[in-house]
């Protein structure tokens, strides 16, 4: 592996923590990874395709189509780049943040048509694998129309509902219970890269956020007549068809299955937590999620299991035996 | 603790769980609490306060403005009720879902102004005190205000964006990551009930919806045009403020203390998270929260820690130690 970056001190660190050796001029690199923000992925794409003619060359911006509309715009031959998107962000970037594991059973998506260069597929597909990603192929508009839904929209969504908390009383941000945490986590994600992503993927936003803004508007329009014929009908299929959309959303494994929530009560000191999974462990129950919750202004946390539902039945019988306070 | 409902069944199964007995003739309660669905709350609170001239009389309902305002325009003479509101509703109803646990740290509003009966709103405290929640002492506006911020708006909006994955190709929906899984978790709810709830708290809702709608109308319009001089300044400034916002939410123990995440990979069998807690217990570090995550397709867990800044360092180096895999 052979690194290169404008910054001479990534390279050193990079160097230093094992992931390869700096370029040098003799270098004849069969693949080329672009790993660069969106806003200048095309200009490096295009320079290392020059530099470099025997190279296959892959990126991983989480846009696809933007790339490649610019470097064919500028009449670059990209019969040798292949574009593709590893998803596994991590909230930090830089070299530091870097780790082996980081792509392992994630979705890494290489954007192809029909006409695309089976060697160069092969050559990062590879490197998919070795990385142990899940490869899904999808033609670009596919990749970007896909990530604009699942990604792009619900951060949009979720930064401009966090936004409305700026200026509320502090008295009613109290109030806030997990729903609203769990609406507004990724709120908190880097403004500077979403700004490039968004606007290198401005069509399939558009398409689903308008639609959503129409939602609301139909939505908003409805409550405001709650009593006139028909409104709460508007009301009710817009939260039920909430409800068949999440539950679209795949599960462990990429199963769609149904798991059932176990709650118990914990005090809120050291080895609890442990003990718990101790002798949930020596049931043989396999937890399919876990989520550890604090309630406001008290020493005692809820955790909540998801597991099989043939499981939890034997959980709570088993736990409750045991004197834990079990909510199922 | 007397029971009346107008689901005898109720009555003998919440009897034989031990929640109190049937009510009687010659029942004079002091304290009267008011448990049904908002359409029906000021009926229910109006007959009780009626059938017991010497009762205070609450209700438990999620909006407080709607049914005060439906008493007092029925001319209904309201010193004797005090509004309230505890906060830890779960997504089933019925008795069978009643726990001796379920409001332990919770936040109970109590919805009151100057002229509020002393007497009255000392036996509901106490009953919130019992029942170890976190009393909070608002006027009803206030109340309705912050749960149509911190509650029913981001109800909608996660409904409404869950909806737009109603009819995406399963490729696409394949791809979603934790971002929309949280976006969206709670457009699991029913929605009967939230059509109560949103309907009996219009005013609050729609002024924070409306705004939402507004933003996301800008947003998108700077999106369109964020080429032009400007677009991308909104698009940042829209960012900034969702990271703004959503530091706002209280976190454990109502602090805002700002947590660190350490990740661990764990493989994906019984015992492992166990082992792991045991470990972290034996460090004598105490968990803030605590999240599994399974990656898409993949054999493998992702346990994500939040814990104080200065017990991640330890964190890291000690189970690094032990050989466990961590990502700080």
């Amino acid at each position: 592996m052979v690194i290169a970056s404008q910054s001479e001190r990534s390279v050193i660190l990079a160097e230093q923590l094992g992931a390869g050796r700096p370029a040098s001029s003799n270098d004849a690199p069969g693949l080329i990874v672009v790993c660069v923000p969106p806003d200048i992925t095309a200009d490096i794409i295009e320079r290392e395709l020059a530099a470099f003619p025997d190279a296959i060359v892959t990126d991983v911006a989480s846009v696809k189509m933007a790339p490649l509309v610019a470097l064919v715009h500028r009449g670059v031959d990209i019969h040798r780049y292949v574009g593709s998107h590893p998803m596994a962000g991590r909230e930090r970037g830089g070299v530091l943040s870097a780790r082996g594991d980081l792509f392992v059973g994630r979705p890494w998506v290489i954007t192809r048509d029909a006409n695309t260069n089976p060697h160069a597929l092969a050559l990062i597909e590879d490197l998919a694998n070795d990385v142990e990603s899940v490869v899904f192929e999808m033609s670009p508009e596919e990749h970007d129309e896909a990530v604009g839904l699942v990604s792009h929209v619900p951060q949009i969504v979720s930064s401009l509902m966090a936004k409305q908390l700026t200026d509320a009383p502090e008295r009613a941000v109290r109030l806030a219970g997990q729903g609203v945490r769990d609406v507004t986590r990724i709120a908190a994600s880097q403004p500077d890269l979403w700004i490039q992503i968004l606007s290198a993927n401005r069509d399939a936003v558009l398409s689903v956020l308008d639609q959503l803004h129409l939602d609301i508007e139909a939505f908003a329009n409805a409550l405001r007549d709650a009593d006139a014929p028909g409104a709460r009908d508007v009301i009710e299929r817009e939260l039920v068809a909430g409800n068949t959309g999440v539950a679209r959303l795949p599960g462990k494994h990429g199963q769609n299955a149904k798991f059932q929530t176990v709650t118990v009560l914990l005090d809120d000191r050291p080895g609890q937590l442990a003990q718990l999974l101790t002798e949930i462990g020596e049931l043989g129950i396999n937890l399919e999620d876990l989520r550890l919750e604090h309630a406001e202004g008290a020493l005692l946390g809820l955790v909540e299991f998801s597991v099989l539902p043939e499981a939890a039945e034997t959980l709570n019988t088993e736990l409750t035996a045991r004197s834990w306070r079990v909510v199922l």
